[in-house]
């Protein structure tokens, strides 16, 4: 293939050239001090993402699956109940994570498009008199449908119920990429993988806990070893880890938070804003339908597009691929075949997404959906041009 | 800048990536066994691009404007007389190159926007009876106006005359982007750069020379030293050079060959091609003329685009440059402010292309041309539809 | 810092500039079918390093104290007993790590600086009548000591006591250093990390498994999700994985299984023998002694050294890296202060080893030992030459 | 080979890592503003390390040799007479380069493994009446001898004989290894290339120009266009060259000259010297004689060592690259066959030295000299812990 290939699948992205750069450093002793001051830079790093002054971070090598049951095993008991808001395929692999554990999960069933209703939480909550439910298990961007709900929301319903059941977040589609606020809503878990907002390839999981979260992982008994957070928070005071850390991934999100911070938290997450809502505009000038139902619940991070009737996504995206070599994200699980996804997450810019957005209308015309080439692209250019900035060249 | 940054003036382009970690490899001893392996490598893989058998290829640490140097006063004396055809900004130096060392210039002026017209090099060789012309100058693609020349054609007109006269050809817009037939055209100095079709950083000079260029050389009394061919030729038998080479854009070149010679130079050829065409129908559906007369003559490496009347491309640059990233080639010389250039050369791939003219049409729309957005892309994606192979994906 | 840097803890060692450059390729799509031959390479040429035809490859991302845990909670249930060879740091958090999850270990307590003896796991396991040892736990190098036991031996001894244990491996800082039949010693699980012999970054967890281990899976009760082999067996034949992959050092993997394949396996393990014998040569010359008791168990991955009596090891490990910025390992757990370890494996050669072993002379005699410089040096320059082979320079 | 290799040819020396990532940076438009800040910056950094305020940097995409043709063709005229100063392979080229372009060169001839003897060059001067002389032309490191002559010396004498001659200085292995003082040293030019103490891969010449050295360009007859100093001086005030620069060349050289001004001047200057000097005693250890004859001169870029009479110094290095890889310089010109050269310059520490030492020493042994293995190792470590600084580890 000639050329810079796309990666448009909701994550991994493509990895910034500098954190490419980063990443090649020699490896240096994990057990020195060069290893402390790096992990220090990353830890305060990463705390400025998450927002949270009080929280603790853990990393891990491993994944965002690997986060969950981090989360999980950690946190909770065999045989303890937890509520678990399932609306896309991730958040109900987090929920199943929870019962290979022994956890007794009652499923919060959402319809797949929508987001999490904070009131239904507050509701059942409510009504947990004897305070039952230990967590409430929440993904905060479902990368299966492209849904963004409202975390906050869900924190207040949860104050509301006065209930003490921990809030068991999982934003490894959001960090980095959407508003996120660890301490004004008192998440407990908030868990993650390095190869979304913060722009890595994949190899880690990570986690900010609050102070009640190492309280309850004091008298947590799921079995753990590799994921357990004490010999972790005990090890990392001395600057180390109790497991041979990931250290180039380590130099990777040094730089990665350092182009964070050099563009601005703020800055960062109007970016993808706008370029979600350039795709977005696309999509409807093409004349598909979005699956996420609710516009203020559309993600950021990535956009899920309808497939329309009678067309298999599956055959459509390898159709993409063929054609102009463009990775698109499948349906997954329930929705399977039934939409595509658009990833516009970590280092994009607006002709690379334009780029993206041809390849996807040259790919659905000749896959037979009828659409007008380049209205998609006019209705992308024309907003992005209402919403411009210039730029100094420097 | 978030992203990967766009480059499309018209050479250098982007460097793939695989020849980017090819330079990166530990610099070798360029007096040793490895780098003399290497040095056979890269001769051979040059002979196969400039399609010669015959021809001997010298390689410079340089630029493109060392290689005119290198073939003017290898092959010239001061006094002698050549044909120079002027047909853009950089033939125009080419001449001035061989003024500077003392060589009698007469100019064969063409009109900026046209190639070099064959019969009048015919007409003009037949006038010279007494042979006092030694050379014939001549750009293979004029970087400046988008305008490539019939070189074969010129050759046949050198043959009617039946004159002796060297043909010295200015490949460097060409070589890996167009057909180029050095021991065919019985070319006698092709030179170039490396960082247009080789897809290299710039920082060398490369030549294919004839036979009959090295007997020239032979007699040439122009001054000489660094670029002088005895010395290079000498040490290349043993594998090395007169001077430090630039290894680590050797290491560079070695990958790149390999990469045109899996892709298959036609192939290669049919790709620039492709997305030249492409290139140009989204030019005339934005309503805009390309600075190229003659459709024969359109480049395939670079496409100048006239500026509308009253609007100065300088500034349109700058325009584009602020609003989107991205850099495009100027009017040079003579058509300063009149024209702005589209690289579209090297590695490249359609998505990428639909990128850059997307933000074209972004940098016109806001900078007041009155064109309907989309329009140019729909017509590329059209073009690119019409004509897309699917391919395997691995 | 000036030059280059040398780290020679015991692994990670530093990662060959080849590796780093495959590891900097652009992300594919892990679900994509580039992605599925990169597995289908990494799995074959993991294979001929295990020297396994029946077993199974499994990866995660992790580290080598991820796969402890993916060995127990895949192959044993709460509650079970099984033998767990202690003889180091390592082998002790190998056995934790079963404790963790509820299993029963009966320690075999073996001095620091021996090896394993076989004759005793065949005692203990004729011992056991009503077969209550469900597996034998060993670690093959006890990177705390240098002891390499003889795995083997071991195998013998449980097939002498006809005994349907598992056997256990922990292959971190042995496979691709020293002699590995998975096969031919019928192992039930080998459990390694990548950044060892097979020279990349830290980041992964790699098992091999026997059908016997596969099928005390089926039956194995330990809570698990992240660690679980059958989700990652099952999405393997579809060339992907249930959980986002390490793709970058899966590129890496890809680089150094060619490595390890161009040189030859069998010249691999004598580069190793090789340098370790040099280094032991040196060390004895210096008059030190090795912690290592038996000759015939003398780790060639690593060499752990005696500290000479009233002097701690932690404080010249210290000095040593602000004189001569040379990282070296530390006594661990109860060896803590003792011992300093020099690590010899992965990309090594000769004037690096010799390098090393200049600048522990330079830090002994600084920190006060009393040895004559030069002399490690001698013995080892002396080996050195002894066994050398002349190469050919391409 | 397994293992880091080692280059030890006086230059290029090996391009540390962090120069290398700065080169793999994404190319930019050589014509943008970008671009501009980079050619200042580097323009900047220069200044400081020729230790000029006055004098005007020229960079070339070239090599050492295109810096001396573009010393010569800028300040001179066919015709001219210049005293050259000969005391080894590269001032001998220097000088036939200015013959090459007409120039009449009066050759002071000193003996190889000397330096240039001031006070013949003020007498020369003196004896010069009507002032023929235009330029002394002198090395300061001739890299073929490893000989360092006293350049504020060859200055005074110069101001002495109260002669306006030009003093044209090629600093090639001196620049960023030893003391050199444009502006204090009144030299007119200083021209080097960047693989030597500015760490980075050949491919450039670069030039330092007095205000006088620019005077005589004025009158200049040399015929010359790409080495012409004129349109490079034009060019540059608007941050852009007349030619396609080598942009990744410079992006290095900014991380390089970052990376001396970290160091700073005088402590890269001290390591050098440190180094060198723990070379020397080390060959002097081992009975070897240097070819150097006068300490004050000893370069502290590379040693070069006499070869024991009887031996072929070109068989021993070719011994030495298949024993253990080492490539170490040959014997040049006049003197091939009789020395081998080790470079010490650019980024190396001590480790890396010793390891090279133990090289030679094992090479020397094995090719017949009687040598005691160890007796230079141990004379260097002795040398080095006497001098040694204890560094912060960070």
């Amino acid at each position: 293939m000639s050329g810079r290939s796309f990666l448009q699948i909701p994550g991994p992205s493509l990895v910034p050239e500098r954190v490419v750069r980063a990443i090649s450093q020699p490896l240096i002793d994990h057990r020195g001090p060069q290893f402390a001051a790096l992990l220090g830079e990353v830890t305060r790093g990463l705390k400025d993402i998450f927002r949270t002054v009080e929280g603790r971070i853990l990393l891990f090598p491993g994944s965002g699956t690997g986060a969950w049951e981090s989360c999980i095993v950690n946190t909770l008991s065999p045989g303890e109940k937890v509520l678990g808001c399932v609306n896309g395929h991730f958040s109900e692999l987090f929920c199943r994570t929870a019962t290979a554990h022994g956890i007794d999960v009652e499923r919060l069933e959402i319809e797949y498009g929508a987001g999490v209703p904070a009131e239904q939480i507050e509701q059942r909550l409510r009504r947990d008199r004897d305070r039952q439910i230990k967590a409430v298990l929440v993904v905060q961007t479902e990368t299966s449908t492209g849904v963004t709900s409202n975390l906050a929301a869900i924190r207040k319903a949860i104050d509301a119920a006065n209930h003490p059941a921990l809030l068991l977040a999982d934003v490894v589609s959001s960090l980095g990429c959407n508003d996120l606020r660890f301490d004004e809503w008192k998440l407990d878990v908030a868990l993650t993988a390095p190869q979304k907002g913060l722009m890595l390839p994949p190899g880690m999981a990570l986690l900010a806990v609050s102070e009640k979260a190492l309280e309850a992982n004091r008298s947590a008994k799921c079995a753990r070893s590799f994921w357990d957070w004490q010999p972790v928070l005990a090890s990392n005071v001395g600057g180390h880890f109790p497991y041979t850390p990931a250290t180039a991934l380590l130099f990777g999100l040094s730089e990665s938070l350092k182009m964070l911070s050099e563009e601005g938290l703020e800055n960062v997450f109007q970016r993808h804003a706008r370029l979600a809502e350039a795709c977005r505009r696309a999509i409807a000038a093409m004349n598909l339908k979005l699956f996420a139902q609710n516009p203020a619940e559309y993600s950021n991070t990535l956009t899920a597009v309808a497939m329309p009737d009678g067309l298999d996504s599956d055959a459509f995206i390898d159709h993409t691929l063929k054609l102009v070599d463009l990775p698109l994200g499948k349906g997954l699980g329930k929705v399977k075949g039934k939409l595509f996804r658009i990833g516009h997450l970590g280092s994009l810019n607006e002709l690379e997404l334009l780029g993206v957005l041809a390849g996807v209308e040259m790919a659905l015309k000749s896959f037979g959906v009828k659409i007008p080439l380049g209205a998609g692209l006019a209705a992308a250019e024309t907003y992005l041009l209402e919403t411009a900035k210039k730029r100094s060249p420097l």
